[in-house]
């Protein structure tokens, strides 16, 4: 994997960049449209590729094991022969759903032992198991085994967990650099950098991901319920230390606002269920601001969804009809709204990399949040 | 209305004619998709035209009556601007879901009372009221209101209510001709014949029917548990008194095989829930026969859904993949397999057409319903 920076702002430190995959190039910052069990919910693959644009999706290692299991993924020849998206895949490793879905499990020094959410059947985490796994499902790039603390979480807790989540570290890259990919394509490890929200354990953190000289390097346990300003300031102070000539993913973020403001802080990857779990709400993101349509307001308004967007949904559909799909529960309310907002979630990154490369990225930046900030 | 015949099969009832309504045309023998509340389960609007290759879809005036409701629907200029079909619709009168999915309902001459299964609100339905909710809505061919039978259903009720349907159908007729369309494009009424299982009854409404010499005509209470043999029995019986000249409409039928068997038997318009329906809990329609894609059989099945067919569905999705998002409960998985299916119902009615129309279609039917029977 190759990452080349184009241009700097000069008023942030956004920048944007060409990463190289074997599947394909991906232009940053981008937006990656998550598909934990290896769809993106209530979208097909083609309208991914020509409606949303999208340039890389996620897949989940937890979901994937457990459905529709390592050897049927081995059998297929890997994720993007199983699903037929033909670009880039990353996979998250799990480490989240383990915590987050699995009403028991045990964290120890070896890895989880957890249960499944589906069948309650018993399993194993261990960071070398995990490397494996993501290795039989053939992401592009393989996220480390970590473990995300919740928040708030005491500081003893969090140094504790960090420096676990760095001791798994050197174990995945010890087994990722051993094992090859099966497939025939490059894949590549991203370590993550934990720490809470505690200035001294990020920094440390951060140091430690940094040393290891990977393709890239991630930020996690952020957007777990913390102030978004603290958020911020977690993100300014890690990409400080992190090296500046490597992508940065900032995992499972977030809003709109919150996008552009982390890309003013130098991170270029971004991944988040919202724009389609609150489609399935209801919740719509658009160029004008954010519309709940199940408000009243929108029963007799007939015009398309979001005609500034452009696109098939946000022009064909309109906004009463659309509430009528969703309050009726009809199949093709979910369909046009996670449409809607993915190919929002596109266009805004690819708005902020238009305006990053023509260095107008700060006012566009200023003006665009308060927009989009609006509750229409 | 006009309705032109373009070929007789020598050796059965069946034909081929076309159909013109102010929404376009309509090459018949088809299959109408089922739209119950405006949406074709699962699939977009530019899938139903471009994929599926529909022709025209149905609304269900029971579902449209309680919501989106009458006053969005006349606000947004009828049921086509609403949901953006612009091909023509069918409005089934809504009799059949009144007696089927409210709980309590009294029928009475003047009409039925029922509860809304959304609210439990308390509506009535007559004759006269369903016209003019049809009208509102602005299908292009409007059903009258009638009473479908149970099965079995004794003798003496299915007399009276087949002569309450008929004194319903005057007054269907008499309002219908009483109204005017409302937004610009002329609708048509299509009267019902009922009768359950007995010839002299089916005679007697089928007579009564083809008197009022209508642009279409419908057989109804059919497809509700009898036999098979039973019903082609009452269909022959129907359509040798309903006019040749007319298109035949059988309600609610059917797997592959009844529709080819009704073809030979002279009907030329369809309509079905079990492509949408069957698809959601995974039993796929292919040209090589039935697959329930959630037989272990199918998990390590790579090959597409159906390649003799082609079409999105049938090419780009493997089996694998599709039982993996049917167990899963993924919304795409009912996405694809809706698409798949009615695109088989399409291609098996312009298969039939074309068959027909080169004198083949006896032949074909034969060949074709013993492949379509298969169980994969």
């Amino acid at each position: 994997m190759q990452f080349s920076i184009q241009a700097f702002d000069p008023q942030s430190k956004a920048r944007t960049g060409v990463i190289t995959t074997d599947h394909g190039l991906i232009e940053t910052p981008i937006f990656m449209p998550v598909g934990t069990a290896g769809t993106v919910k209530a979208v097909h693959q083609r309208e991914l590729v020509e409606d949303v644009r999208a340039e890389i999706i996620l897949g989940n290692t937890y979901h994937l094991y457990l459905r529709p299991g390592l050897d049927i993924l081995e059998k297929a020849g890997g994720l993007h022969r199983f699903n037929g998206w033909q670009r880039p895949i990353l996979t998250d490793s799990g480490g989240y759903q383990v915590y987050s879905l699995s009403g028991t499990r045990k964290i120890k020094e070896e890895g989880v032992t957890f249960k499944s959410h589906i069948d309650g059947s018993k399993h194993i985490f261990s960071p070398e198991g995990v490397m494996d796994i993501q290795r039989t499902i053939g992401a592009d790039i393989i996220m480390a085994f970590d473990e995300c603390t919740p928040y708030p979480c005491d500081y003893g807790y969090a140094r504790k967990s960090m420096e676990m989540t760095h001791r798994w570290l050197t174990r995945c890259i010890d087994r990722f650099d051993a094992t090859e990919p099966k497939y025939g394509y490059r894949q590549t490890l991203f370590p993550i950098v934990q720490g809470s929200t505690y200035r001294d354990l990020r920094r440390q953190s951060a140091e430690f991901v940094a040393e290891q000289q990977r393709d890239g390097n991630a930020i996690g346990g952020l957007a777990v319920g913390e102030p978004a300003e603290e958020m911020y300031g977690m993100i300014e102070h890690v990409n400080a230390i992190l090296p500046s000539d490597k992508p940065r993913y900032l995992m499972g973020v977030g809003t709109p606002e919150n996008i552009l403001e982390a890309i003013a802080l130098g991170v270029d990857m971004f991944d988040c269920v919202m724009p389609t779990r609150n489609a399935r709400h209801g919740i719509l993101f658009t160029t004008e601001g954010v519309i709940n349509i199940k408000n009243e307001k929108w029963k007799d308004d007939f015009s398309p969804l979001d005609k500034a967007l452009g696109g098939y949904a946000g022009t064909f559909y309109s906004k009463a009809y659309l509430r009528h799909l969703i309050k009726s529960e009809e199949i093709l309310g979910a369909q046009i709204a996670s449409l809607q907002n993915l190919t929002f979630y596109l266009w805004l990154v690819k708005q902020a990399r238009y305006q990053i490369n023509t260095g107008n990225f700060t006012n566009w930046k200023d003006n665009m949040t308060k927009k989009l900030m609006q509750r229409l």
